[in-house]
């Protein structure tokens, strides 16, 4: 990294101080001054490329000093608000990393970045890249060469380009090319995805996105590259509705809360803290990682200081140019936050809804407003617990609510639908479901290969790993935390265990940093423990546990740099002391990163980690063989990594949830002339969501 | 086996032949019939003790053909209808196995079972045995040591014996002692879980439930037995609401389907056809599986023969007497449709809620009539699948509607909610919760055991495996099936992947019969696959594949009764080929068992399973390490089970569900007066539901 010094300069508009929440996005407002602060340090008319404009969050010794003020009501220490800024100077590869403090208009730190630091996409250049790909000369006469029917659509996709370390310094873009259905031009929704061609021409994008060069893919069984022919035009795989007969014997299912919804939002600022069945908590929103909860408490006590998806890795299977490279970071390369889809009533989330809308940067210094990025609502889990006593015949059950903060985010051809959910029992899920549409490649007809799914006539799926990091930053009753695993042995046989079917559990804590593993064989449970706070009853350590599925690590070698780039995608938990800055596992510029950043790297400075303020980053992950089943658009993958209490209460913490009842719940017996064959079709075609907006 | 040669003998009651589904459950009619026509075959007033009448299911072969005909409207094959009966002469240990024909009268074989066979354990026996433990005198001067306050009440838990060698030839009950809060004598819904007893009688049932010994528990850390002396009363911790100081923050979330449910139910006698969503499947009940699922189809096509709970067994780690023999097998034992709660609308299930109902038989040869066993109603899971095309901004997005069957039993303290799911995109999940009051023990204050985790003051919580096993009988596309792991691996370097990132997947078919286990560090995914059926679009054989969780094996050692007998115990997954008759994973009589008779010894036959009519047997499980959150009565911890196609469909098979659009879904704005501070209480104490039924 090599630095340029730049004199702090004024602000160009005053900023002023206000009394913002340390932990508040920036706003509107702030977005914009510190845009202009920056631009106020270059000359007039340097046009600059924003790509993030963010709050840079103050340091947690300075914000818990504030938390410890705030919950004690006590008066609030003044926190400076500063802006994380990165930019290009346009159509160059000048990139740059800036602090500006909003409450003096100064500029603390503006950085030129050194070679192979590169910024994450953004949806302005991705719309000029796909414009200069569809309008560049040689790519126009290598689509001649496909001879298809007049009228035929080409689309092109812009993919991150990945690193190979071949020719690959500059900042570039791999675009893959697809048509509509050459029938039915005219449908702007038509699955392209469906109709993949074999060109794919690079962009530079610091050579105002020029075609560098055109790939031209294999697509038989073996790397041969063949001459661009006659394109068979294979029939289409449409998924929006109108391709579609529909079922017409769903009958409608909604869900009632006649008196409103049981959680509260108090909104402060770009903040909004959330209060529901015991649990607090605040809600932010950035570009990068899109939702972020910070000081979650339940019942007053603390458990943990900020949440947050950190980043996800995609590498492919197919080892042959130009899809070796493919391994996409989508909140480094992207964003999570700035691909957050406008959610719609009733069609994303069902029940009684509560909407959080957020500000992001634009590429010019401006305000993205992102209206409904996060819905809020709650849900009925099944039964909470249940104990029916025999002798008596009382059955005692309660249900179990659950509160949900869901965000979807749409990364080119593919969705995730990305939640916390908070239990009465104390506990907390993130769930990720996987869908969207299958990233494709032609194959020849008649052929298989081990690496991908042929899911319709010409097109293959790649198989793909699909690996994501949780950030937990802890504080379990206080800052000064551990995480141990816990493993169930069998007990050798002697006189105590002559029958051979003793079993006994063993704790490990872990001292120092870096990266462990599950061992389901060994029942290795993680848990994150406060050794200062004991329970009241057994005298074990306050902790809650993590449960995560298990995932298959990283398939790509270790020389690769699909390894050494993706350095939370080797273990399923990675332990590190807290440092401020340190949020992103795969580090803090993924896109064409070259690796050594990120979460393995903290790992290695094997600092202390017991009973201290650490980190730990939770993966999972799916590796996804495609099935046909999955195309044209997949049903939801769905992953669930659970926190839940061990020893942190006294006894269940549901036991206080009222029993389940019928004057509160109004369920209905559904009697026989609801079984009779279906009506006709009750779904109103012409509902104003949902529909085509062209 | 010893066999005892009985003539077959006329019924008692004329056994009329009815056209009866074969495999619909028997009748009531059916069930006294079958119990009469044995009493018939002995002397008059011979006292029999039934233990189970129940279908015996006819021979696969002739069932296909039947359902053959069924589906194709032809006329249907004359198959006979047989009972399967177990039974003792009453207070004796002669254990009797027996077929009834019905369609004739007849008895087709009665069989004296030799030693080593014991029956489950019934309601009407449970409570004999309670009675005469706490009427025993010399049960009542260890009590007596205690020097309980006066008006104390004793609770007798009847515990399934166990085996281990020792003198264990009898049918035996080992009996757990606890008390109802001696404050608080009255209530009989007092959670005596939470205060144990040392003292620990053991009944003979042969001997009219003699108490023949009486164990006294160690409670320290080693096998000491201390002599019993005054009991120091501990606070009670009880489950029941009005001993809660409950929430009051939580407002009603109702489930509305006001054109009713989506699926059809059609009884025919004792067993019921439903239909949902291109599903189609028959439900049967018995008394030991529960809820069992035949003939399951999708748009026609076979998938399933049967589906259900094939058994479960939960191995205590505690090895010291007598609690080294705490391994119960919960269907084999005792039986998930006899303890079947009744399940009560607004308080088990939310929504539009259909129940079956099922007869089965009891002690004296008569019916015990079992109300709303199963409920059936359909839930919201959530989006489907969505696409955002964000060069558009539509966004076609479907949620997912779920069919749900659930069954919850009871067995003595503990809780199952059983569950077979259906979904829009042709899956099934088996989902378990696990729930109840764990099993307790005392244990000496200010000590720890490595084996346990004190719950209470007083009050130990031993670990424990819950082991369950799914029996899949799969018919996809047809009889001949074959099971296939799939497996992902990294691609060695070559100058096909010259950058190290390329994998594959590569597929093992199971040839022979036996044990097979996942391996997460190379994706092994199980598939249950017809190779004579291939996906019309990319050759592959049509295929459901299996996803279950991971969980660690059973922990006692090879050479302990405990791994001999729950034979399912060791494997994820067991592959066998089909035999009549085989349905239960422990063995046919599980109850102080001595192994041999279940799945692993059919495994060992190394039958062929490629390509022919096989059994896959799904295991999944809990290591359950308590933690005091789990206690008076455990959250539920929540197991799922998935079989999801591969290759089965030529594309989504939800791509037709209609969009999910406001005007069907109905979802509501949650305003700001929402927010506000919660009004009053709105729960009704006084509903009807789930009070006590003293």
């Amino acid at each position: 990294m090599s630095t340029e010094a730049i004199a702090t300069s004024p602000a160009a508009s005053t900023a002023k101080s206000v009394a913002t929440h340390p932990l508040a996005p920036l706003s509107a407002q702030e977005l914009t001054s510190a845009a202009s602060i920056i631009k106020a340090s270059w000359p007039a008319h340097t046009d600059l490329h924003f790509k993030v404009v963010t709050l840079e969050e103050p340091p947690k010794a300075e914000v818990l000093k504030y938390l410890d003020a705030e919950h004690q009501k006590t008066s609030l220490p003044s926190i400076s608000r500063k802006a994380f800024v990165n930019y290009y100077i346009r159509n160059t590869n000048k990139f740059h990393e800036a602090i500006v403090d909003l409450s003096t208009g100064h500029v603390v730190s503006n950085v030129l970045l050194g070679p192979f630091f590169h910024a994450n996409g953004d949806g302005e250049e991705i719309v000029a890249i796909e414009k200069a790909v569809l309008q560049d000369e040689s790519v126009k006469a290598e689509i001649a060469k496909l001879q298809l029917p007049e009228g035929t659509v080409v689309i092109s996709d812009p993919w991150i380009y990945g690193s190979d370390g071949v020719n690959d310094e500059e900042r570039l873009y791999q675009c893959f090319l697809y048509l509509r259905d050459p029938m039915n031009p005219g449908e702007a929704d038509s699955n392209h995805y469906a109709l993949p061609l074999p060109i794919s021409p690079v962009v530079s994008t610091a050579d105002n996105n020029k075609v560098i060069r055109i790939d031209i893919m294999p697509t038989g069984v073996d790397n041969t590259i063949k001459p661009i022919g006659p394109y068979k035009v294979q029939p289409p795989n449409e998924y929006v509705s109108e391709y579609q007969s529909l079922r017409t014997d769903l009958k409608p299912l909604r869900v009632v809360q006649p008196e409103g919804a049981s959680f509260q939002v108090t909104r402060e600022g770009t903040s909004s803290i959330l209060a529901w069945q015991k649990w607090k908590f605040r809600v932010g929103f950035n570009q990068r990682e899109g939702m972020v909860l910070y000081d979650v408490r339940y019942d007053g006590r603390p458990l943990f200081y900020r949440l947050s998806l950190s980043d996800m890795n995609i590498p492919y299977a197919d080892p042959r140019h130009p899809f070796h490279k493919k391994s996409a970071f989508d909140l480094g390369d992207a964003g999570a936050g700035i691909m957050a889809n406008n959610l719609k009533l009733g069609c994303d989330c069902l029940g009684s809804i509560y909407y959080l809308d957020a500000v992001l940067s634009d590429d010019k210094g401006g305000v993205t407003p992102m209206d409904n990025v996060v819905c809020i609502h709650e849900q009925d889990a099944g039964i909470g617990w249940k104990h029916t006593n025999y002798r008596t015949g009382r059955a005692a059950v309660v249900r179990s609510r659950e509160l949900v903060l869901q965000s979807i985010i749409t990364v080119s051809n593919y969705e995730y639908i990305l939640a916390f959910i908070f239990n009465q029992a104390g506990e907390i899920d993130y769930e990720i479901r996987a869908t969207g549409i299958l990233s494709t490649q032609p194959i020849d007809e008649g052929i298989e290969v081990p690496f991908g799914t042929v899911v319709h006539p010409g097109v293959l799926a790649v198989h793909h790993q699909h690996i994501f990091s949780l950030r937990v930053d802890p504080m379990i009753d206080g800052l000064d935390n551990r995480v141990a695993y816990e493993e169930a042995h069998a007990m050798p046989r002697s006189e105590f265990n002559p029958h051979g079917t003793g079993y006994f559990t063993k704790e490990t804590v872990i001292s120092e940093s870096g990266g462990y593993d599950l061992d389901y064989d060994k029942n290795r449970t993680f848990k994150i423990q406060n050794a200062n706070v004991r329970n009241p009853i057994n005298g074990k350590p306050v902790a809650y546990k993590i449960q995560a599925p298990p995932f298959q690590k990283i398939l790509s070698d270790k020389d690769s740099f699909n390894y050494k780039r993706a350095e939370f995608s080797d273990h399923n938990i990675y332990v590190v002391k807290h440092r401020d800055g340190e949020l992103y596992a795969g580090g803090k510029y993924t896109n064409q990163s070259r690796g050594g950043t990120g979460v393995r790297s903290w790992a290695d400075r094997k600092d202390n980690v017991q009973d201290t303020d650490l980190v730990v980053y939770i993966q999972a992950g799916i590796n996804h063989v495609p099935r046909i089943e999955d195309f044209p658009v997949m049903p939801c993958e769905i992953l669930k990594i659970h926190m839940k209490p061990v020893n942190f209460f006294d006894k269940n913490p549901a036991l206080d949830v009222a029993p389940s009842e019928q004057g509160f719940n109004k369920s209905v017996l559904v009697s026989e002339q609801h079984h009779q064959p279906t009506v006709e079709a009750t779904i109103d075609k012409d509902g104003a969501c949902c529909g085509p907006k062209l």
